[in-house]
């Protein structure tokens, strides 16, 4: 697509070359052929490397442009974005790819549908009411139980265990918003890529990445009903005990273990090998490998049954 | 239904005249041909107005009744009453039904299975083992992803989403109890409304109302594991995160803004344009609209973050 | 198979004679011909008066078996037992079993799947998308709505409900670690039993025992999105509300009301008509019966509210 054709679907006017674009970004993983976009001031030294050749920009952040940028000025860039992204959204259904390539000795049940362009392993198990969408590619000796839905382009390892009625790739939650308080869709226009000897349980929900992938790492165990937003990485051989949440884009090092009801904010770092006991709350990025934290506001986990044992002596 | 065949069904007697019944509602919201019920001496002023012309009320209440209205003392109201919803709740499927009527240029998957008496609109997708239950009404432009189940007779809007694995209009978590503590089920006799421009995420649960609607209002949009209760009443452009839950007719007014693995309890009203942070536990209803909100039990968000600081320091 | 193959397959010897065993079970629950474990010292007591005639054993626990017994000395049991259960789990399918037997009155969709060896009662619903799993038992009268799987050799009593995504008998969250931090899956070699007049709620969990069942008493109703984990005992007639976890192994007695966001540690004991607000947090057992509890760490709800109360005014 040209860079014009963006700028008319956004009824706004472009600067520069009128380049090619193949996608969207952020600002620091765009290649060439790849719009990006700067939303604030903060993000003026990621403009100025960004290997991007087009943006979607606001006035003040023009002179932090790398030379020969060509980019689009919008009054409210992340509103433009949002519409932008439209623009590069897939149809969940391509009735002209080739019909999906089944390895040896698999097991597809009649009633499991699977779209044009999967590719799907030798050994698998595809059992009834299960969904495999558009180019999902599974590897070898895979088992997706009954009413697992897998959406397009998603990738699934070898020796996963999928268990019935999670879904792997549903769009994450991003919107931006009108001045007059209505929510435009950021399409999700990435994937979930599920590594080799994960098993995730009953009932689970990893959404697809806005740009990219969200990746659950080789190994990691999730139980029932865990929530992973667009974005992020689960590291390797982790453990997320039933009803756990992690919000967009945090990133969590190997083999951290999650108890229960837990939950993470957007955007987190977290050291390996940490472990969250019970309904944790983790609100700020974590730098130090093997810490055991509790609570919410999240505390070391001797400091939070101090201060338990502390909260407990108000009612004296 | 005559009032003395629902008399019959509760084995009790009635007094006045053998009226026709369609249906029951609350006592408020009652018309003249639906079975009315007051299980409660607070309820005496919504009895002496209501439009209703029969009712399952106790002994104590008569005296409030309407002129000219037909009554059956119970000895357990609530009881009775939930005898009675039995008596006006619809089997799954209708057969004798027409034939769904569906819209141009829709796809519908083979495996996908819509049910008799249903209406889908136009540039409609429903995708392989989507459920449409009898007499749904879909709108245009409206994509169902894969496994999502829609109960009958509940309503979704043009310009939806609905996200794999969701449900729409299982039954209300109603029970009356017996003395010996066995619950007896309230049949959920109404629906649920999903108004236009509405997106839900993956595996959402939105259940239908006892009596007259659940409903999701234009432009909300909801991420995954969300949770509904019967007889809600969500407002416009609202945002739910991930894992929160709104217990029994609670009503929310335009754009709040909920975080991820908050709770609302049942019968709330909480005004508009209301934020609440993460894990927000409401119990009690807002008037004021524009505030932000955080803990449990629930406080103004500043009020609440110096409370942590506070709380922090008994450990010193 | 013979305790011989069971010592190849773990790379390991044994002592004693070579006994026929059928199955795995704990140490406690064992018979003849099942093979039992024992982790720690903790468990002598228990090995002495094991009933089964085949051990994996830690060295120093020799000394407690009973006579006649015998064993394999491993180096790490808990890592061997996960690699021996996997000998006796069993695939998902069954080609070889005679079709399902269904009853008189049935509606069976015609996209449901019913594995082989199911028996379904009489009067029994079984809507589109549902999957009934090899050997699993459903009882008269039951309605299973569109999308629930049902995993092999669950049991379903009379009179139920399970709405739709509900998911019965995936396998339980259950892991034993190498030294190098990888996990060992334990396969889930139990079932799910559903008894009669139970209500399940949408995209519920109930996860399979690893030995033995997990088990739904009479006349319990499940709100959405509840997680049982393996080998739990839910008592008759309770009360589940939205989002609520229970962990493995815990036991709750009949009538305990558990309202939302509410969770369980496992391996707990709750006495009957045990009533626990939301959000409750329990960590230990409870011995007496008939209490009301709140909060994370759990207390009586009067020193909880005292509790909440006294934090309130430390921002004064």
């Amino acid at each position: 697509m040209l860079f014009s054709d963006i700028a008319s679907h956004l009824r706004l006017s472009f600067v520069g070359k009128d380049v090619e674009i193949d996608s969207m970004n952020e600002l620091s993983l765009s290649s060439p052929s790849q719009l990006a976009f700067a939303v604030h001031k903060r993000y003026s030294l990621e403009l100025k490397s960004s290997k991007a050749k087009a943006f979607l920009i606001t006035n003040s952040l023009i002179e932090h442009l790398p030379l020969d940028s060509s980019y689009i000025v919008c009054e409210d860039v992340s509103l433009s974005m949002a519409e932008a992204t439209k623009l590069f959204s897939k149809k969940p259904l391509e009735p002209q790819l080739p019909n999906a390539v089944i390895g040896q000795e698999c097991y597809i049940d009649a009633i499991a549908k699977i779209e044009n362009g999967a590719v799907i392993g030798s050994s698998v198990t595809i059992m009834a009411g299960a969904y495999i969408g558009t180019n999902v590619t599974i590897g070898d000796n895979t088992t997706i139980y009954p009413n697992v839905t897998i959406y397009r382009d998603c990738v699934v390892g070898s020796h996963c265990i999928i268990h019935a009625g999670t879904v792997i790739g549903a769009d994450g939650f991003g919107f931006s918003h009108t001045k007059t308080g209505e929510h435009v869709k950021i399409h999700q226009n990435g994937n979930v890529v599920i590594e080799d000897d994960v098993e995730i349980g009953a009932n689970c929900a990893i959404d697809r990445a806005v740009f990219n992938s969200t990746i659950i790492r080789r190994g990691t165990k999730l139980d029932n009903f865990i929530h992973i937003a667009h974005n992020c990485d689960i590291g390797e051989h982790s453990l997320f005990v039933a009803q756990t949440g992690v919000g967009g884009s945090t990133k969590l090092g190997q083999n951290c273990v999650v108890s229960g009801q837990s939950a993470f904010s957007d955007h987190l770092s977290i050291a390996p090998f940490s472990t969250f006991t019970a309904r944790s709350g983790v609100t700020k990025s974590i730098t130090q490998s093997g810490g055991v934290y509790s609570g919410f506001p999240l505390m070391n986990h001797r400091e939070w049954k101090r201060l338990q044992a502390k909260i407990g002596k108000l009612n004296d």
